[in-house]
């Protein structure tokens, strides 16, 4: 097997360069993936534009990148060999399995996790990665390449329905028709909501969000999101502070709010409005066992996330798929490594 | 029996005013309660001083007062008649029972709820109240006629203690050493909390905390507290955004916040540290469900509400007991209206 | 406006007459229902045949039937009149609205419940009933009158559903293919759950499962049911000790069990497995806020119940009607009282 | 340091031997214990009489003993060198950390667990062990070698209070005064119980039962338990069916069941009741996350575990120790191996 691998490397705010990286070897309980896809996220735009995230600031070459599937090449000791050939989408994060937060169940908060392209961990614009195979899960044959990259962001929207209490009859309002809020939206359709409501300053993502599981779309500049009939969950995918005081106006008693989009680090939210009505306020961050759930909404049709997919970029034009969000026909864009 | 009794109306911002007013007759389902020891809270102050608490506002002559204890002297149909004699703590809601969240168990968040003290519904600083029968909860003969009236502000910290999750072993920190950080120490401690981190600005009142449970005490100018070592659960009883803010950045992985005192309207929250953590942020507004906890947490010792009032007034003195909270050394005022 | 209506009265055990009974007149907070379907449930069944259900037994005549639709023809004091002509279906439960239950919003447990076709309460195998206007539930022409009557055994389903924790990605076993096993197999899809096994002994049941949502059938007299990959959550829909062993037995750690199927009051189960895997048996006694639910995942078709219907009849033919069962064609038969 | 130590090891049913062993040295992530002090559990007497527990068979010679603390020695690699010295309880659990039970926060139940003293894992009958380095828990120096060894069993009670969902004003049931049940009888007061019904054959374990927190003690040959007035939780720690059935029958309407005490594989539970009144009934196996609650128990003063230290053995005298149960006065022994 070869050595070497090509790997788009971010090296400077708004560069990449191709470079020659050699393969990883798989620890223990770690298998080794050769990459099939990889959906481009907000979250790689921010760092390639702006060299950091709040706290996280990439200081080194780094390779972008953290929604993707592959296929097992070779396992680590302790891992059953039968898995070599798997098809497996990946959970890009590498908890400590110690911590309090682990232990508890909730590893995605562990302070001691290693998240592909979270700096300094290399993420997946490249030919080849390894992962702890519990995190590298299984998909069937229905469940395309393309797919199965993206359950990475099916899994923020599955974490966030869960965190939102949405079950079926549900009513929630979700700002925001980008990727996540498509997706939540899809979500929401998927975990039985009965009302989904999505606004977007955008016409033709208004529209989008139509097709993808919106019960109803609204224009936030020409109506008062706040005065809708009140919905029992609100999920904001914009990080705007002005949507998201009008989204939690909007919500019901003893409702849900979850705030997956990122913004400023503080901003004023209807706090009186939250304790008279004792809504409970809180975010999504990352995920824990959401892939399984997600495998079944991809490979049942309840979720279709190859829809979603509007542009196809290889390895060597990944900064043209980090910019195809300029393009407000965007939605998600798939870097294919080989 | 007498048909008239007196009472201390608010005939305006800041005027009392002693009446004659009928005794109320209780309806089918309720008790005529004599009452024999009423509280005084922030929210009677707030109304005498300003007229109004956010939306709602004074505009008739209204009866303050909403934590009272007494004994039963009549009943309505369909009570059992037993309960004459009977010495009672009041539950000061009177929810519509038909409603979705009557129907769900949130009766304190029933949008038709008649609340004592809360325009336009008289409270108790008078010598007769009527209430419904199940909201007139039996107190032993160890429970104090003062403690029994305190079992309403104990109320809110059991509910408190609820939704910030405290189970033995949690550590909890709680801004401000007030009627209510204090009584939401106590009930920390006697909810099995390990460490018990309360902070104020005034050094009595710190002292006073610690004589209540806490295990620790701040001064907010003096450390910061957003720097402490991370608790399980923050408690905001001051309304004050920079109390709240570094606070909620005290709160560890998947921590609850509960906020408490009231504010402004609306007011920056650290966002990025809710959604980087997790973090769970709620408000209380009433309870449902806690006499009988508070009953046996008072009647146990776990709980000591009497050592807490500092005031006794009669109802020719509810302007005095009112003003009482400009004394840094009060910490609770009863008035006795017999 | 008439005010005697045709009733099919159980007189005896196995015995039916149809007599003239006054209309009822809605007292306050009443609606008053012109009956259109009603469905046939197992519990109308056992008490025609046996004349008691454990601790409830018929002593008076006393009309049966407890799953209906209908129309608001005229309303009680305190009842919008707009809702008259409104289509509704009833849920058919009078809690008191007082006690502990009712205030926790369990009004299902209720100590003072009055439910339809329970001894001494009627039921709804006549012309008119009266009913709660809040448990009369407004339903779209979408869903027809016999689907909207069952939406009651729909709504077993929902309160199943939600004690077993199905969520988008679950496996459940259930037991039984009747009316029950087959209405909760549908209501499993449509909360998502990704591995749906359901055991009967007869063939034709199976094959009916497979039509509403079964992704995997067994005869568990062919199979150890005990032995299969383990379940998330187990439904016993059969109240037969020898399939409840074995189901629970199939259940994986921290797994759920909800009995549905009555049976004897006490019976065997495998404690040490309950024990050693901590799983959590409770069973489901009515419902609870259940009909919004079972609304949306009628009229969007995620639920089929019109399909479920194997038998019409009428107010003179309730008996036929209840011996419908002995047809192992039969799933589901419906009365039209008009 | 020294190579060898001296070991208590069971050979066969009844049969202990004095054994030099070697001193085993810890892994990364592990810690070396040099013993204090270990708790006699009922598993343990069972193995020592009966060669097995279900299906856990003692094929080889075997260490017993998994209630324990001491000092920590020496670290693995990874681990904080600081730590020698430091005085601990030992969680006895080695989880896998890799399975879907052990990422779902629910290590207890990991299927690849090797826990002390069970087949074929040596325990703590002997002067050293090693354990991960994060289940040996610091404990204060106010907790006694012979109380931090008690934190397992507390730690067992501290599982079951969170499984009966005992908080401040409940009531509970508890059948049996052994070591759990009056363990467990401690607990509940500490987590707030009002009311702690203990029930017991033996007069003078009634009477201990008293002394450790039960508000109420009962003869059950004397008294119908059955017909108590309904408790919100029953904890039993007697696994004898008949004391099983009568306690479940106590329970009130969607009240908890906890079934602690190991008995027959299968037997009769009152189904109809639990299905009736929807009562959850669970079982408890080991814990997680138990340990720093039951240190702020025990250090807080809110459990007594030195009270119940009834006798005391060395290493030469485990067999007297395995067999003091025979005793009624006898309540909790300890084995002091240095």
């Amino acid at each position: 097997m070869t050595t070497t691998m090509r790997a788009s490397v971010m090296t400077g705010v708004g560069t990449l360069q191709i470079e020659d990286r050699p393969v990883p070897s798989p620890a223990p309980h770690e298998v080794l993936v050769e990459v099939a896809a990889v959906g481009v996220c907000g979250s790689d735009v921010h760092y390639y534009r702006h060299g950091r995230i709040g706290d996280f600031v990439v200081e080194e070459p780094m390779i972008l990148g953290h929604e993707l599937s592959g296929r097992i090449v070779a396992v680590g000791d302790g891992v059953d060999p039968d898995r070599v050939g798997q098809r497996v989408a990946v959970e890009p994060q590498h908890p400590c399995r110690r911590c309090k937060q682990c232990l508890a169940g909730r590893y995605n908060l562990c302070p001691e996790m290693k998240f592909y392209a979270t700096p300094p961990v290399d993420g997946a614009f490249c030919r080849y990665v390894t992962i702890d195979d519990d995190m590298a899960h299984a998909v069937p044959d229905s469940v395309s390449d393309e797919a199965a990259a993206l359950l990475e962001p099916l899994s923020v929207a599955v974490a966030t329905m869960r965190k939102a209490h949405v079950v079926p009859g549900s009513s929630i309002l979700i700002a925001g028709a980008g990727p996540i809020g498509v997706i939540c939206a899809q979500a929401a359709r998927a975990f039985g909501a009965a009302r989904i409501v999505v606004t977007d300053l955008v016409a033709s993502r208004r529209e989008k969000a139509l097709q993808f599981g919106a019960t109803e779309v609204l224009d936030p500049t020409a109506v008062d999101v706040s005065a809708i009939e009140p919905v029992d969950a609100f999920v904001d995918a914009t990080g705007v502070p002005v949507a998201v005081v009008s989204g939690i106006k909007a919500v019901g008693p003893a409702g849900h709010v979850v705030l997956v989009g990122m913004g400023a680090d503080e901003y004023a939210l209807p706090v009186s409005h939250i304790q008279n009505l004792e809504i409970n306020v809180t975010g999504v961050f990352r995920y824990t066992d959401t892939w399984p759930a997600a495998i079944h909404l991809a490979a049942s049709g309840a979720v279709d996330l190859d829809a979603m997919v509007t542009g196809r970029y290889d390895l060597e034009h990944v900064g043209e798929a980090l910019d195809s969000d300029t393009d407000p026909a965007s939605l998600k864009s798939i870097v294919h490594p080989q």
